[in-house]
């Protein structure tokens, strides 16, 4: 089982899209120099995004992306789920009824304790996600990291924004 | 982001396994049958199993496969991770590294923030499947299905025994 590697990219922009100011939008040429990927593949996780509502893109030649909704209001499930689905990992194709002797249909109407597990599992998965916000992940990163690298990140996106 | 299908497969074949009394082995082919599904792509699973000690095979004309430990010593997580890899779904390739300014090595010493919290749920997820065992799962359904399933089905691993 494995998320998409746009969910590692769509997580790092949301993160660096907080720090853009009111009324200003960064553009994807520069979210895409900032973290070293791919323009084009990261155009398409930016066009899920915006299906979401998580980002917006402000038109125009001095336009670009910025958070569709306060930070603290999206949330890290909120972006899997964008960039990869909200369909649970595990997919019951009910093969409890291919048995080789007939089962009445009653039988089914309980689910299969084996989906029911699964269920459980991915619901405490979403759950941890969705404890956490954007807003929440900028606080542990301004945490940890050192004032120079925070004061070199704020002159990068002065000079990238339109 | 998706289980293989050998997972629901190998759950089901887990539970089958359960009622197999002790000295005896199921067949491949009857495990197969009973669930309706291709024996080669099951023997591959059944192999995952077995390298994993959830089956082994017993040998010769009249042997086939059984649990190879009782079945509350089997977590559901140790046939997920048997068959899907024990890997989180989550790769962090350490995109921060990337940023188009010098950082501080030091900065990096603690774990990139979203990296932290994709761990925390993956972690969440593998210990609510933890907590249930194979027995668990069997408890759940003598619960739930109706006793004349269950003589059918005591009835069909009788046959299909050697």
């Amino acid at each position: 089982m494995r998320l998409s590697e746009g969910v590692e990219w769509g997580l790092h922009c949301a993160a660096v899209l907080a720090f853009v100011p009111e009324g200003k939008g960064l553009p994807a040429t520069k979210l895409a120099e900032y973290h070293g990927v791919p323009g084009a593949y990261l155009a398409k996780s930016l066009q899920s995004l915006s299906r979401a509502r998580i980002v917006e893109a402000l038109p125009g030649r001095n336009g670009g992306y910025r958070l569709a909704r306060p930070a603290d209001e999206i949330t890290v499930l909120d972006v899997v789920e964008a960039l990869d689905g909200a369909e649970p990992a595990f997919r019951c194709t009910e093969i409890r009824r291919r048995a080789p002797f007939k089962i009445p249909k009653s039988d089914f109407q309980i689910p299969c304790s084996i989906h029911t597990v699964m269920d459980r599992a991915d619901a405490a998965w979403r759950a941890e996600l969705r404890t956490v916000s954007i807003a929440d992940i900028l606080g542990m990163f301004v945490q940890h990291v050192s004032p120079e690298t925070i004061t070199k990140g704020a002159h990068w996106l002065e000079e990238a924004l339109p």
